[in-house]
């Protein structure tokens, strides 16, 4: 269709709509009839901006593996001793989740049924296994600890990372824990632990 | 009915089976029928041990809150400086985790739709709030480091703990993973750190 649309959607704005349905009824359980309704436009507007659901998928889990890819090419993740790259990626990891909130919250709940999802869960597998070089890095350089498996101290740094999404709301930098803050926590926390 | 059933299920292996579903549906998604099929027995089989799937979920996050609570109770959660106390708990709660691990995932999961999920969500944050006191406790007599928020602390920590469920199987445990190098690896990095 080339006539003008009623609908004042992007596809940003859309993509925003569609992934707050995906990750209230799970991709699965969301039809375009879902989206129609949610984004308050018929389905064939939506045809309009976008193929189907699962390029609404792809460009939602795309966008938040373009956030954590990025931060691997930072000035900060390329030079310098390897725990510090290692304490960069962390701070920005939880940043990047924080800042594009939706967006890594839906990568994380990916399961795998369609070609899209495995591809996500793929480039997600690929992300870590960066990380978990830089800690091998840093443990070759002596900085860290050497009780702890590396693949398994992968594992747990990114489970208490994207934990960030089960309770963390733009809506409540006000009440009292900044963006900023729940970042330099990570870091103290991930790197430092809690003992004095 | 007070007749013999054909079928072999204790309320035990009953729960077992209901929980697996919870786990892979959801909750809200389960019926009575999904419940009869995974079972292999009839829904009136099931209703001659409980009342209907609320019980079963109520029996299945109640025996999850009860070894969390169990932990609390330990010698090594009453006694002592409030740091070790803490550590006992870090590392119980997350044997616990493993150890009942459909279980805890179960509980994890619960997203307050009913009576019996929002009980179940109340009492975790109740277990939350001990710990947290726990953190207060310790940071008191000068143990824990003071720049970070304590609630937030907690809410890491148990990040961390709590994303085992999204990777530990105990069938893994022959291939690298045991149940004590998980737990001793989340003590360490919790109250040390990675950083050597």
């Amino acid at each position: 269709m080339t006539m003008a649309q009623r609908d004042t959607y992007t596809p940003e704005t859309l993509l925003a709509v569609a992934v707050e349905v995906f990750i209230e009824r799970g991709y699965d359980g969301t039809s375009m009839e879902h989206l129609s309704r949610a984004a308050g436009i018929s389905k064939s507007s939506i045809y309009h901006h976008v193929r189907g659901k699962e390029e609404l998928l792809q460009r939602a889990v795309g966008r938040a593996l373009d956030g954590l890819f990025g931060i691997l090419e930072e000035p900060g993740a390329q030079a310098g001793r390897a725990v510090e790259r290692l304490e960069h990626v962390t701070r920005r990891t939880a940043e990047v989740l924080m800042g594009e909130l939706p967006y890594v919250t839906l990568l994380l709940r990916v399961r795998g049924n369609t070609e899209t999802e495995r591809w996500a869960m793929e480039r997600r597998r690929e992300f870590d296994h960066r990380v978990t070089d830089l800690l091998k890095a840093a443990a070759a350089e002596g900085d860290l600890r050497d009780d702890v498996d590396l693949r398994l101290a992968t594992r747990l740094l990114f489970g208490m990372i994207n934990s960030i999404v089960e309770w963390y709301r733009p809506a409540h930098a006000d009440s009292g824990l900044h963006r900023d803050e729940v970042a330099d926590a990570v870091v103290r926390l991930a790197f430092d632990g809690l003992r004095r």
